[in-house]
């Protein structure tokens, strides 16, 4: 068997379009068309790009660019105002505060300025709370796409054994409530868990976000289980994952590559988290 | 063999002994006693049980009763006015709303606002999102007490395989948080898990919190596991738990029972939380 691969880039497309027509939704309900405050501090050449993709981006689904950049040297009081204010602004959608800022600045203070309504990253500890106790909220943008990219693909969740390995706040944590949330039975791996390869190979779904490049390989993987590698590391042969995937392709039944996997489905979220908080704002149901 | 039994009642008198100095140790270093604000709304006969007991506890570990009771058909606006009034009073240092409520009031919205730093049950959605994120704050009252039994008997987390059965706000979503924080490979089962035997089977510490009276046999349970029983019920022979005592005694290693087993760890950990969060509004290290 040669596991399907799952296609990333496409099924962003498909999100990115949804999202499009539910913009043009909303304007034609009367409403008006969502703002995105990206936020940049200081001159980092990688978050520049990051930031300039989803500004494009937005643009392209027919939302508003309300881009801010902050000079490098900026204080900790002048960039907390700048969050008051895009939080007040009604034409400010969501906010997305692009990390890591400058050493000076402190990250958690400016994040839990930005009202939960508005937290299109998801990476507030109030949504962080609301997840955790399976409120309705915005959900952080990668573990919501691991997930979009299941639901594509119909994967069984609900009694299903999902194993998530690692356990960061912004991928590992997040997608494992929301596997969770879809009632699977649900285990967290990590650095400290002995044995990882036989606990792997318990997962229906397998879901790798440790950051360790090349970490899983087929002796981890049971027989026509559904691996999305959320890893991407720049090595000599280009990039790749956390997944062996020519190796796990002949025991899995589907697969995500890297790249063109779960990347290009974080910035599809980001969208549609945008216009989901805008259509929550205006009280318009899409 | 024959599993020893964890006696919570025994732990959670040196919880409240330990309490006590904390309280005497706060005032010798010139703070204030902690204060505790359990607030009462109608004539629920359990709810008042619950209270007296809380208050009792809290006055016999020094710590000063600043109980409110509220009628029955106060509206949602009143109970908003006290939660704040006792918010911004510094000789409370603790709120607890005990809940249920009668069902014209919004228990979310009161319980939103409860400071992080006062929301001693650790219920609140900011201290989910705290807990979720692995950042400081208050924890959880049973959960807690669940890791204070373990701790009390030297039980080794890390690397361990630990199951979780239950998944609520309450106990079984926050007890994996606080198992992982502490390095355990953790796995949730809740009602849709099939084969729950097998899972259980895998672990070297078991909670269960799934509020089946009975559900957890021997078959469940790994030779030489510990067991944490979390379940409470009424039943002809008196109270028991999720798990089948007497059976499961002669495969587990370490085993709660019930009664007296977590049932009297959450007021300990009520107190415990009050004085940590008095030390912390006062700026003392205890």
């Amino acid at each position: 068997m040669v596991a399907g691969t799952m296609d990333g880039a496409a099924i962003a497309r498909g999100v990115r379009e949804q999202v499009a027509g539910d913009v043009a939704r909303l304007v034609a309900a009367g409403g008006t068309a969502p703002g995105l405050a990206t936020v940049l501090v200081g001159e980092d050449p990688a978050s520049e790009v990051y930031v300039r993709n989803k500004r494009r981006s937005c643009a392209a689904a027919g939302m508003v660019d309300l881009h801010r950049h902050l000079p490098g040297d900026v204080t900790q009081a002048d960039a907390a105002a700048l969050v008051d204010e895009l939080a007040a602004d009604p034409a400010v959608s969501g906010i997305l505060l692009q990390l890591p800022l400058p050493d000076h600045l402190d990250p958690g203070e400016l994040l839990a300025r930005i009202p939960v309504g508005k937290d299109v990253d998801g990476l507030t500890v109030g949504n962080a709370g609301l997840l955790a106790q399976g409120l309705p909220g915005l959900r952080p943008c990668t573990p919501a796409g691991v997930l979009e990219i299941l639901d594509h693909h119909e994967v069984p969740l609900a009694g299903a054994e999902a194993v998530v390995v690692g356990r960061s706040v912004l991928v590992g944590r997040p997608v494992a409530q929301l596997l969770l949330e879809r009632n699977a039975t649900v285990t967290i791996c990590h650095s400290r868990t002995r044995h990882l390869a036989e606990v792997c190979r318990r997962a229906d779904v397998l879901v790798v976000a440790a950051g360790i490049p090349g970490l899983i390989g087929p002796e981890a993987v049971r027989p026509g289980a559904v691996v999305v590698d959320v890893g991407i590391h720049r090595g000599p042969q280009g990039l790749h994952g956390d997944v062996r995937f020519d190796a796990v392709q002949d025991v899995a039944r589907l697969l995500t590559p890297v790249p063109g996997g779960v990347g290009p489905m974080t910035i599809a979220m980001l969208l549609a988290n945008t216009v989901t908080a805008a259509a929550r704002q205006q009280g318009i149901a899409l």
